[in-house]
């Protein structure tokens, strides 16, 4: 490994090789940055761990990697040419086992231990495509990240940033030097800050981050300076440290930001192992509650191993105790499990990873200082376990930054718009599942009322029924953002005096600051059947859903917005790198197979808008070349017929299934912005009034660069 | 390559190594027989020939790998433990592109090239869960085969043949000085025959066939000797001739088994190429007839390849007439492309394949002379390839014939009834492909009435019309079996004498000789949504699916089957090898983490049935260790809740949806038989009059070996 070479300057430094490090650095390598990512850990995770991924990640998942040509107008379609890696969500799938189930287990009158109640996992209204739980251990997670960064990397990639001079070759000049995987380990953080603007220091304008870094090894050190540093590295995170300040050992109560929250006297064990035992649902997620010896959770595993959550707690003079920490062993977490499990058998075989951990919920006051130094992920909130929603959370504090930082990195967003965003929607999040977690943690612990109550009876109907609310938010769906420059909901300061009545219009059931729920469409220029949502990969670009529709009706509006489009007053021709030097769209190799004669030269493709047209009327009864105006048609593999058979409409049967679910008027059409994350941004009426509403809407968060853009790169 | 050394013996030889040949090589290794696979190319193929997947070629082939122990009762689920390869299917599909769609042109009153029509390619009624052809070249699928040997013949498999002592390493002595894929080459087939019955030949009895090959560049030759050989040599077969005889040059007219048809002085030529074009379905399958230029099917391709089917015709003296083959170069087919695409520019960029072929249907007068030498794809039957049909058959032929051989080699299988039925089962299917690929063919080549309807006018409505009415069986879907001792239609042998009266109860909707329709289930054991057809993989053994129907009325009859599938009598115990030296189903390794208390130590375990048991009732209302009797609840990964809404059978809801859609009657279930290939073998009540009609439907092709088999195998 001595072979690789850290740079001096990179755009962004990532400090830690978890779930959430990885996503940051999958993310930033697809959008083609130069990025030091670090780990103190020699290896990967082997055991243990995180290993739960809920289905809104899931969906994340699978819309990352994979990029191609796609979102170039003109550019093959998605299956059409080669793509990086074989995608992130597919290889963990294909490595670890679903829960759709849950089963509960109580004392009855009659039973020692009952099943007395079964529950989907992910029940049937929340709409996603991964009705499920994925579960593998994190080492395969860490893994699976891992390969697609190597393919990603490895791709001479055909990028919507070749067109604008932004080569990956210019931006890896020694990739050679570097692992093929991008991570850098085993390396420490020594140091990291922001340094002072600075005159006589070249890089202070854009790279003003200096970051300290030491090989654990050989203790050679490197300093290195960079736009951005992403600190991932954990609940005990030295990034926070540095920035943060305050003394070592004052438990993060000190120093510029603080880890705010709680502790209880509750612990549990976790561990991961092979058994053998008569419980019927040792395949299931089961949350079993004893009558008096505490609860358990397991979870079922890859590689026929299980999850066990352990309550350790005993009695004392009649009176239930937790164990102490320094006394919970790995005998006393198995000797806890078998007493739980009575009266079945449960026999442990080979163990996997044994853990021990005290019940708690922390935020950080603040997740950045500068908006120059980030934290995310478990440096920033710390909770149970198990709720199964720690990593899924870390990896979307990353995923959601990312394409904050593509945009202001590349010259176009606003930093002091985009930047503080961040924290505002990801710590809204993480406040939603602390609160979730204490409430759904002591419940199970049996410590419902207060902390005094310790009969150690969980209230099993009261626990089953928070169980069932709280599904819409463990399923990550229910991850959703308040109001502000980019979620155009009313009120919201996106809409705030920009034709506002003209966004949100009635009968809509897409809200901004959710995600993009799912739907079935045909794509007209193959015939393929294929999912709206999945349709563009995450490439940093918006995506611009126009909904036309019944085209008898909307024809007129659509073919002004195609106009409104191409105007220099257009968000599309407002907020462009050095508008002027994209090619067009015609002329790249991709327009191999594809209209050369219909399109217009004027139409200048922009990276980071992307359109897709939706019709109602079924697609056999219009043409593209003739009723989807142009620049919409340019985009050619991105047009779709809306007459596939939804069960969540199936009173509309084939026709036009998924703007009726969306709530889209089929006389009046409408426009939804999905941003880059997936997120609904703004849904606007198709007219004047909606498309200038979105150039207000852009305009909030987005620069005019112009010329001057070349300089902020 | 000098390093691999052919042994002496083998099981099988398999000859050719296209896609037939790869089928028989993967089916009978994952079977666990030693095979001699040889190849005469050097390498797989690397550009054009066959592309097309059909929707019941793909349903197939997720069947085929993945085999784990799954099919063990009590052993770990399906996704819950190492399994071989990625599977065959996910890597084609993950290839190539998908073909959802057709488009129809020609020419019309007001324009001379116009989409006159769309059609899906599979039509809403075929029942399939790809309900697409997935196209991708020769070589792909070559070489997704190749990884999927290689990967079988890697692990070392916890296989149902361990228990039963035919390990791997005994049937595989010398694995290392085989290729890691299998397949010798370049090797020839110099000759094979079957010995005559010879009492000083040791092999004489077990192994006799014998076949000399040789290594097409030293020219070493060995001799081996088979219990069979299998010719997939293609449609000059050299096995063919081997055995058939007749004169080189005399066109297989003569000989013992000759080629029947007839050729036309169609000729057509075939191209992969990039193109640069304004016709907008240029990513579709097009059926496209100019006016007098003759007609071109283009089918989109990985890789942004398009595959063209260029009718050959020219003008003389105003006649209509094919271009003679040795004329027809690739610049004259480019040439006649791009007239027949008029008034669309049509440019030719890369090419990557090109041939000719002359429009014709011919069949073997039989497919083996002995049922020791098989002759199978296109050995036995060619025709146009315009209908994406040949490679699919030619598959499938050798995925039928291995699991009787399988049964055969295994000591169980009545070798007189199962081999013959191979050439029943499989000439009917290619019968069917010539007949409707005779009158298609001409159909699109504009000579539908008769040889000297020159006018190259195709009459639009009569081809689409044909088209849609073949939709079922150019899916593959439509390839039945009529009755005969395997497939247990009314009248057919299978039932005649054996409580016929109990088989295809009155309603059902499943048919013996047609493949088993999807459907969507809740497996009990861990809660997960799965397709019932993918449940159990290809592993030779019979599925004996159990439809319990409503448990409160059905419970009588379930317990009262339970107890006949334990008793000496029934066909569970009469047709097993080597009876009682099997482990019993708690005794493995697989039986860890699951039930050991409740398995009855009685029921031993036989690889060739395995039981699925369907209930009906909601499988939140039952208990697989109170309401499932024994030994049907020790296939514990193997029990089902119906509970999914099927979009097929609305009206249902979430009541049982399979058992509506197969035609059960809730009140009194019905027990269906799937032979190892998915088809319906039989459909009888559930009743011990339709338990006795299986016995007679087993007896009539399984043997009872009892304790000779040792020396059979």
């Amino acid at each position: 490994m001595s072979n690789f070479q850290p740079q001096s300057v990179y755009d962004v430094v990532v400090v830690g090789g978890g779930p959430a490090g990885l996503m940051a650095s999958l993310c930033l390598t697809t959008y083609g940055f130069n990025i030091l990512h670090i780990d103190e850990r020699p290896h990967t995770t082997t055991a243990g761990r995180a290993d739960g991924i809920q289905p809104r990640t899931i969906e994340v998942l699978r819309n990352i990697g994979g990029v191609s040509t796609a979102p170039i107008p003109g550019g093959p379609i998605a299956g059409h040419s080669p793509v990086t890696g074989s995608g992130v969500a597919k290889k963990m799938i294909s490595q670890g086992v679903r829960v759709y189930e849950v089963a509960f287990w109580d004392p009855t009158a009659t039973q020692k231990l009952a099943r007395t109640r079964r529950a989907p996992s992910c029940p049937d209204f929340v709409d996603v495509v991964d009705n499920y739980t994925l579960l593998l251990h994190q080492g395969l997670i860490e893994n699976a990240f891992l390969d697609e960064i190597t393919a990603v990397r490895r791709v001479e990639i055909i990028h919507p940033f070749v067109l604008i001079g932004l080569q990956r070759r210019t931006v890896l000049p020694n990739a050679t030097r570097m692992p093929p995987n991008g991570l850098f380990r085993p390396y420490l953080l020594k140091d990291c800050r922001t340094l002072p603007a600075d005159a006589s220091d070249p890089l202070s304008g854009t790279h003003p981050v200096e970051a300290v870094i030491e090989h654990a090894d050989s203790k050679l050190q490197h300093t290195v300076r960079a736009r951005y540093l992403l600190g991932c590295d954990g609940a005990k995170s030295h990034v926070r440290r540095c920035i943060a300040g305050g003394q070592v050992g004052d438990g993060e109560w000190q120093g510029k930001i603080t880890m705010q929250g709680e502790a209880t006297d509750i612990i549990w064990g976790v561990l991961d192992a092979r058994v053998t035992t008569n419980f019927p649902d040792i395949k299931y997620k089961c949350l079993i509650h004893s009558k008096s010896e505490g609860s358990i959770m397991i979870i079922p595993r890859e590689a026929n191993l299980v999850r066990f959550y352990v309550q350790l707690q005993t009695s004392e003079g009649g009176k239930v105790v937790s164990i102490a920490r320094d006394k919970a062993t790995q005998d006393i977490c198995i000797a806890r499990a078998k007493k739980i499990f009575e009266p079945f058998n449960l026999e442990f075989g080979y163990v996997d990873w044994f853990s021990v951990y005290q019940i708690g919920q922390r935020i950080a006051s603040q997740y950045t200082l500068d908006h120059r130094i980030f934290l995310g992920g478990d440096a920033t909130h710390t909770h149970s376990p198990q709720a199964g929603q720690g990593m899924n959370i870390s990896m979307l504090d990353m995923y959601s930054l990312a394409w904050k930082l593509n945009l202001v990195m590349k010259g176009l967003g606003k930093p002091e718009v985009l930047l503080p965003s961040y924290e505002h929607e990801r710590r809204g999040v993480a406040q939603e599942l602390l609160k979730f977690d204490a409430a759904y943690s002591r419940l199970f612990s049996g410590r419902a009322s207060d902390a005094t109550h310790l009969t150690g009876g969980v209230d099993a109907e009261k626990f089953i029924e928070m169980f069932k609310q709280n599904a819409f938010f463990t399923s990550g769906c229910g991850a959703v953002y308040f109001g502000n420059e980019l979620n155009a909901l009313p009120g919201s300061p996106a809409v705030a005096g920009r034709h506002g009545a003209a966004f949100n219009p009635p009968g809509g059931k897409l809200t901004p600051g959710h995600r993009l729920t799912p739907g079935r469409v045909t794509r007209t220029a193959d015939g393929n059947q294929v999912r709206l949502q999945q349709e563009v990969k995450m490439n940093g670009a918006f995506r611009i859903h126009v909904f036309a529709g019944d085209l008898r009706k909307t024809k007129g509006a659509l073919d002004r917005f195609a106009a409104f489009i191409d105007s220099p007053a257009s968000f599309f021709n407002r907020h462009r790198v050095r508008a002027g030097v994209f090619s067009s769209i015609v002329d790249g190799p991709a327009a191999v197979m594809n209209h050369t004669a219909t399109a217009s030269n004027a139409h200048v493709f922009n990276p980071f808008f992307t359109f897709l047209t939706i019709v109602g009327t079924h697609w056999y009864e219009w043409e593209v070349d003739v009723d989807i105006p142009s620049p919409l048609r340019l985009y050619r593999s991105q047009v779709y017929g809306d007459s596939l058979f939804d069960r969540r409409v199936p009173e509309v049967g084939t026709n036009a299934p998924v703007h009726h679910k969306y709530g889209v008027d089929l006389g009046k059409g409408a426009i939804v912005v999905v941003r880059p994350d997936s997120y609904v941004g703004a849904v606007v009426e198709l007219s004047e009034e909606g498309w200038l509403g979105l150039n207000g809407y852009f305009a909030g968060f987005l620069d005019r660069p112009g010329s001057d853009v070349k300089a902020k790169i």
